[in-house]
């Protein structure tokens, strides 16, 4: 199993011993320094397997998470080794959500002398809490999240900032924020309306914090793939995730870029915006070598497409 | 069973005598003051029931209904003691649709000196219709709309504004404009394609304004529940209600204002809007009350949260 | 079966022998002049038959179908004796997508002194092979697209662009672009997420080009409807567009322009478009000989709505 | 000096004594019934004078005022027999802004039981108030404002609101609200940067809360004309209300639509409104009217366009 | 002076017999086929000289010309030798406006058996209009516009589309259609307030209808250079023009292209827009003949840039 | 003088030696650790002098400055104790902008095996240039720009991302891009046409990259205020900041997100925004200490607010 340092690592001078990770996933007990509630890992050549680790506490995103995050997938964004991400959670559910106890000084006791200013250091704290989400999505290599057991609270909003879903037979997912007294505030009110079909599914849930099992997560949209176990679903993943990586890394790319564009755009701007990008991108050795491939039927795997 | 007058009517000095609505829902057989197309009641605490109640008509949108439907809807929108709304139908079917006949005037022979003049004056009116729905939106109260029997024409663009479905098993549902000629004006083109996820079916539902029953409307996800019969549907959405009525109004009402603002912005500027709204919203007891509910694993029920 | 020469191309004076045609659908053996890709008939009174006829070739794109893809829907945009288009392709398949052979010059090899000069000129190629399918969304008639055996590529691109989708028990599809080395830029991306609801399959789809089949295409809402075979579809397609075109043009034509129109704005601008545009188009006779049909009971089908 | 008594105050069952107004603007010694801080006159046919009227108190912008504003320019949208406004200050200057005093309970002591309902009914005192200046935008009919003497505060949300803005020669601009503590929120933020070509010069004034004096205000656009005095500024006013009174309403009330409109939108979608406008707009008897008074050079003041 | 034949003309198969335009500007004494309504010559070489010329009717707007316009524009979007246009008026003064008395049949008798079809022909007729002068903002070259004597109505939103204006001492403008009984909709509404900084001027235009002189034209900024006469303008427009033309087209015409995006998005969305389209348009020779230019101190005159 | 360093910088354990600084503007020879292009100082409490100091260089903004500006604006903007920040230039002029030597291997030689590739690389270049004068915006904090001599080209992007821009008599501005190339790419074409009122000025200053002088500068609201010398400017500008400096920073930072909000926006967004901003924002002391000083007839420069 290849695994090789992204040179952009090595070029900012950052330190990244990902040596347990090299083993590959199943053997990666715990968090990997200098992470202390990712695991990261290589199981497959161009695929990054990030797990959120902390077993031990559900999975619960604590303050170290909320940085880390941003620090993995801005390195993953720039490391040109890694083409595909599959994120997954280690023990025996995916996330219980927000470490309420662990962030209690940041939501519940805010800094500042009065009102405004308690406001002004509140609104900073849910801008970077966002912020952790939406590194997923400008990191422009498609992410696969596969979920077992429970998804809550802010699991939902990391998982709708995904690219694709898939979860065990036993998986359920909960919008659990109005329970604990606020509106969900980094993420799941903004994606979740935009990743599954029905709104009025989308209300019940936000409204009613109520559970939603794996079947009518599939019937919805909001997963697209069902497996009967965590086992069978990581390696489903993993071999969509190689799948992916097989293909040239400018389409893959640039289609990802393009798609999260075109959410927030109008089709005529979206329709511009993509002509614009791909007036460059299709001047590339990708595509020759790619319709050659095809023409002699062979597998997309076999061919050696430049790092992007 | 509670019912108390919102202060809020009491502090405008208006007069709103409920009293034939306090008996409750399944007592009220008709139209109740000063509303003559809408019943009000208040069947559970903090739940407030609007029955559109022409029942010989069968439930025909006529002039009255447009303009109480504003009045009726700012009301609760005031009314601090209403936390969720249920909207249903009084009598055999949810709604027939406009009152052809009782608004004629307005729309076949509009006013004016010429062209321009009469289209200036069909204009305002769309816009005034167009208002009777969208005041459900505005209203920041979660609105769950329970369907039986047909559901025509202005009931789709109703229904589309309201922020949850659910319908009988006899329930069936018609876009019905094009049938008499027009292009459906007051919300269903705009909202019906984001509220279900198959756009060929949007169109189609509009161009042959077939009928579409309750199974399909289930599997498209129009509405998310369906119940056997109308009695058993009553009961489940006030207990929905009921549900969320219990949970912090703040959270409750928030996540509804910023669903809503999702919907119609991008997902960047949407997380902002977010981040600038729950600034303030997070400096509530009630984010206490509800933690502590949750360690202390009492239902929501039993907590008694500040008015809003 | 009747067929009239559209006003509109006659006084253009263009010279359009669509005379094989008129012999109807099924006797169309090939591509009809003056196109050579598209056969166009007229099989029922007020509704155009377009058909890909390239079948020796899979109904491959080659550089004549871009083009004469925009005279088609731009003749039958001003065509006021067509009210519906049902779109399908001939032979044994919908189609194979883009002839990579025939268009290789452009795609491949573009011109230009320097990288910026080559990129001006892929752009503008991009931006012409979008407009062949934003025409399809220009034409305010409703277009139905007809898919049996496989949609490839260009082909899913072509058909989100359409209205109504149906297909047969044998169809699928495949957005087929990241196997050839680029992200799909004629509006898969940017459509496809708008018409149907789930976003991880969306992102499946596009980054696993992976086939899917009827069953799952009618799940997910991308066709509304499936046929067992090519006949039945044909029949279900015609029908379904006799019926349309039996409406008021003024209604139908309205209803697409707006539904389109509010896909891409917020609700309240789309609202706010639609009674500007019904204040005048209420102003038709069609609404009162709609409504007049209605309580008669008549079918629309006996009612003769002027051209538009 | 004609005056008619608006036919839609009179059919709203309103009491509207204008009496005082009649005899014209200067001898208009203070508020009028039924308002208390707004006179309203008819100085000129078919144009509406409305002089905010608190002399004493600096024209200070009280409770009164706020909701005064929104129901005067509600009527002013509705009354046919109106075409144009003017909108001045009685006494020594234009206006000192909001009423601090009167209005402490308001900003200063909101009501609520946590920070989240204060701030839940902040929200709605600040809508209500940024609807004041807004009602303005939305009344179709051209408001020019009159500026002498003090123009602050709150007075500038006021005129950036307004279409046309003229002054007096001693008259100044002060955006004052930094000095009082807080960003201004009821338009001035939002409209100046639109209304004059110099950003620097807008954040000047918001972070310094400088006076900016006539020559200036001229200078940088705020202002179109500078008079000598008032009484040559009040002249001024008039005499430009009269000539576009005396133009189609039809063909000025667009205009002002649509340019309200197209500050908004993007160059494409304001030309797109604007033909969905005229589409029947242009089916006016005014177009006739104007087009021979043009070609006999007759003025408009001798030709008399129907009501709108 | 140089002349040559655009070759995207002659690729095109199209007889363009600019035969008198050869002789220069100032012997072209009235249309020039095949154009009936626009002389155009190439006065300096890679500058193209657009003029109206129906000196005889003040250059008023008829049919042709509003057909020729889109016409001329295309081709001169594809003609890889020009780089610069330069439009003026042939005659007494720049135009007239809209030519009422030859179009009178297309807006005052428009077609259609009821308002709602005869609403649908006007807007038809008004956006094919609106193209007319939006052709000159999707023409990526720069156009330099010059103005002498009267430009009125259809003559304002000309030159609002245009990229640099220009005047003489003797010009005028006139906003002119409230005066014949229409909201202006060919694009002076939409476009002027974002050509000129004072939105209380553009409204008093706009209402009033009345004229503006140069020095005014100059002030506001809506011309940025006032000459004595127009034969002192047509050299400073070529030499602006040659100017302009000597440099880098891939600059030059990039530079317009995101202004004109950048008009109608955010600043977050050119900016991007901006990145995606200089990824390759850097990738010029340009570049580096002009940097080298710029270090040798030679004037980009004396630099041979590829053809665009 | 008073000179603190800001806790912020220190929190974050960074070492930030402004040792030269604090000795103040005038003193500053050249550039500060650990910044090597840009010099911090604090010349008046609560006010950040930001210095771009490569005088030998003539200002050129060299690789190092890039970055360095988005660290020194990132630590300002978390600054507690700057309240204002004044931007100069050290030396002869303010900038020559972009140093081309410095810099031409990331804009003349990019990385990448294809053309594909390297277009990727060139838009992440790109993309991190832009942010580089994007933080300034970001920073909540007002900049004041105040330039003296040449600014060109880079220097103009910087410029038009400050809030308020000041110069000397001797100043010029130059949008020097096309002259060496391409189209600027850093935020000119972006910002400058929304900071300027005269869009014909904007498109010749972009397409024929020629000078404009002080008073133009002025007459056209590119700067508010010219000053004699340089001298004098940065007395004008610190008076100006000092004044800034006085008032609540409450109301001035919220006044500074509002007014980018603004104008990118619509007015009704932008209201929504303000009033969901200001129901926390209003909630300071800062309001009745100010209101108090008002009263008082008090300077603003005796009131202490808390530190934001």
């Amino acid at each position: 199993m290849a695994f090789v340092f992204s040179s952009a690592f090595r070029k900012q001078g950052l330190f990244v011993p990902f040596l347990n990770a090299v083993r590959g996933m199943s053997s990666s007990g715990g968090p990997t320094p200098p992470f202390t509630t990712l695991s990261v890992s290589r199981p497959v050549d161009a695929v990054t397997h990030v797990e959120i680790c902390r077993p031990e506490k559900r999975n619960a995103m604590n303050k170290a998470f909320w940085l880390e995050m941003v620090d993995c997938f801005s390195q993953i964004a720039e490391d040109s080794d890694c083409r595909v991400v599959v994120f997954s959670g280690a023990g025996k559910l995916f996330t219980s959500g927000i470490d309420l106890m662990g962030m209690a000084s940041d939501i519940l006791q805010p800094d500042g002398d009065d009102t405004a200013r308690i406001s002004w250091n509140v609104r900073r704290t849910i801008a970077k809490y966002q912020e952790t989400f939406s590194v997923i999505e400008k990191c422009p290599k498609p992410v696969i999240v596969a979920v077992h057991g429970a998804c809550i609270g802010g699991g939902v909003d990391l998982i709708t900032a995904c690219d694709i879903r898939m979860c065990t037979q036993d998986a359920w997912f909960q919008v659990k924020e109005v329970d604990i007294g606020l509106a969900a505030d980094v993420g799941t009110l903004q994606r979740l309306p935009r990743v599954i079909g029905s709104r009025s599914l989308v209300n019940e849930l936000a409204f009613t914090a109520r559970k939603m099992y794996a079947d009518e997560a599939k019937s919805c949209g909001l997963v697209s793939r069902v497996f009967p176990d965590k086992e069978a679903m990581m390696a489903g993943a993993l071999e969509m995730a190689g799948e992916i990586a097989s293909k040239s890394p400018v389409a893959v790319q640039g289609t990802k870029v393009n798609l999260i564009y075109s959410r927030d755009h109008s089709v005529a701007d979206a329709l511009d915006y993509m002509s614009t990008w791909n007036m460059s991108m299709l001047q590339t050795q990708d595509l020759m070598k790619s319709a050659q491939a095809a023409m002699e039927k062979k597998s997309l795997k076999e061919i050696i497409f430049s790092k992007l």
